[in-house]
């Protein structure tokens, strides 16, 4: 990749945006890449801020994540959110000690004045992260899903009620009015490649599109723009991506995920399970590529890091 | 006891004054105790509310305090502070997991809106802390001690500084325009007897003191006034008093104590170490009471708090 000059923008919801996050993290020096992360999913609970793809990036860069559960910190305590149930908290969703600590020092810094991309950089900093991880937006959008019961938040949807209301959409409250952070505004603006990561098209992505002007300036981005697709085979490999689309009535598949895209991706890069599908993402007006885009260990992320670097190095072709 | 009415007002602090008050818990049923709190050591850390002294009376008081360190929990953990320190927020004032827990769900209801008050009745609901526990004032008051260095505020200088600086006095801030509590203005007005617990005057009784009006009721309060005190055959069983009274060049004596005292207590309860004072102390027009005061067994509290109220009954006798 040494060849390469400008950065490579990133966009990751949680889990597995954060795997391929940490293959490019792998690959790229941290002065070409930046890494711009869904903040739809935040929410306030004990009275503290909580950015969960955020930190769920910026613990998989620093090596801390727990890679069994999908969330939070490997080794974790609860410690703290037993006393809060004690005192009779709502403590549905949970918060390890030392995860509570990363939402202890976030609120501090945003009462003091600091922005989400500010405080972030510190966390980041805190924890030895040295790429680029930034907010979507400062501002607040807050991703609600539109089920059968009706409008739910996002957390209560995805972790309280574990995605069971079937689903219709999400809607991004606060999306019109919010801005692109600093580094994302400036990334949409000179970096070389962008590159989805394969997070959830509805939930983690979605809301990234939806910050002011963000879909309109991946539109005219003139760099190579590129998608890992989140479906494998016909299913999710995390989340409820599939199951939403069935409830959507769309097949479960990734050329349903290709037609999300269509004029904000050149170069759709699908797993050997579904090489069937080329000629339908080529008919969509992608470049469609095939390679292993399973994750599980290290050397996978990597793996398709370097794949997806060379696409984009290629320059759309 | 059985036969008394009315309720007995404890004021205390931290350590020493917990053990009486767990003591009186121990001796009263819940409608006949109020135990009101110093709060001139709050501070705020991570943007959070700590009330040192209501939490070692809660934790006391819940059978869950740290008998060794003589604040915090039993058995804490302190993976949150670890993990605080890492993202360079200060962490010289030690927060174990679940005592954060306590902080959290107290900024979180102050926050909501809701008095010291209120959050501290909640607190020690989740606790399973049925004797009334209450601040000594829901406004702001915050002890600034007087040093050589100039005013250190308490947590400097009793935990950062270890109270090394030289101690002039102690100033606290906030006090003149403060009202007692709800439950302490109502226990000066209807209490049947008052306590002060062995706590140290300048820092912990002193602030109480300080609260608007309460130095001048408590002077024409009609129930029997006892305190218990908390210097020991020359020294303080805990903490700085004993070191201050040196620094402003007054004896290290119970003496020293009551003359703090005069005006505000009938009957002054004293070691048997002390028992050579008695005369001292009748000189400062109080009925000298002796009994061993040092609290190290439940036992010893018990005990303590039996003699405290049968003092109490006596009427002032």
């Amino acid at each position: 990749m040494g060849a390469a000059s400008g950065k490579v923008l990133a966009l990751a919801g949680g889990v597995g945006g954060a795997k391929l996050a940490l293959g490019l993290a792998n690959v790229l020096p941290p002065e070409q890449l930046v890494i711009v992360v869904n903040t739809g999913d935040d929410e306030e609970f004990h009275g503290l801020r909580v950015s969960p793809d955020l930190d769920t990036v910026m613990y998989t860069l620093a090596g801390l994540a727990n890679p069994e559960a999908g969330w939070g910190l490997a080794g974790e305590s609860f410690e703290a959110l037993k006393m809060l149930s004690r005192y009779g908290a709502p403590t549905w969703f949970n918060l390890g000690d030392r995860d509570l600590a990363t939402h202890i020092r976030r609120t501090e810094l945003l009462r003091q004045g600091r922005s989400l991309s500010e405080a972030t950089r510190e966390l980041c900093r805190g924890l030895g992260v040295q790429h680029a991880v930034a907010p979507m937006t400062d501002d607040k959008v807050r991703t609600m899903v539109d089920t059968v019961e009706g409008l739910l938040p996002f957390q209560e949807y995805f972790v309280r009620r574990r995605c069971e209301p079937q689903a219709r959409g999400a809607r991004f409250h606060g999306a019109d009015a919010s801005k692109p952070s600093p580094a994302f505004d400036e990334a949409l603006g000179s970096a070389r490649a962008l590159a989805f990561c394969p997070s959830n098209p509805f939930l983690s992505i979605d809301p990234i599109l939806a910050v002011g002007g963000v879909r309109e300036r991946i539109r005219a981005f003139t760099g190579p723009r590129l998608v890992v697709s989140p479906i494998v085979g016909g299913e999710a490999l995390r989340g409820p991506a599939a199951k939403m689309m069935r409830e959507m009535g769309r097949p479960v598949s990734c050329v349903s995920v290709a037609e999300g895209y269509a004029g904000l991706c050149d170069l759709f890069v699908i797993d050997q399970a579904d090489a069937a599908h080329v000629d339908e993402i080529k008919a969509l007006g992608m470049a469609p590529h095939v390679t292993n885009t399973v994750m599980n260990a290290d050397r996978d992320k990597t793996a398709l890091a370097r794949f997806v670097c060379r696409l984009l190095e290629g320059g759309g072709q």
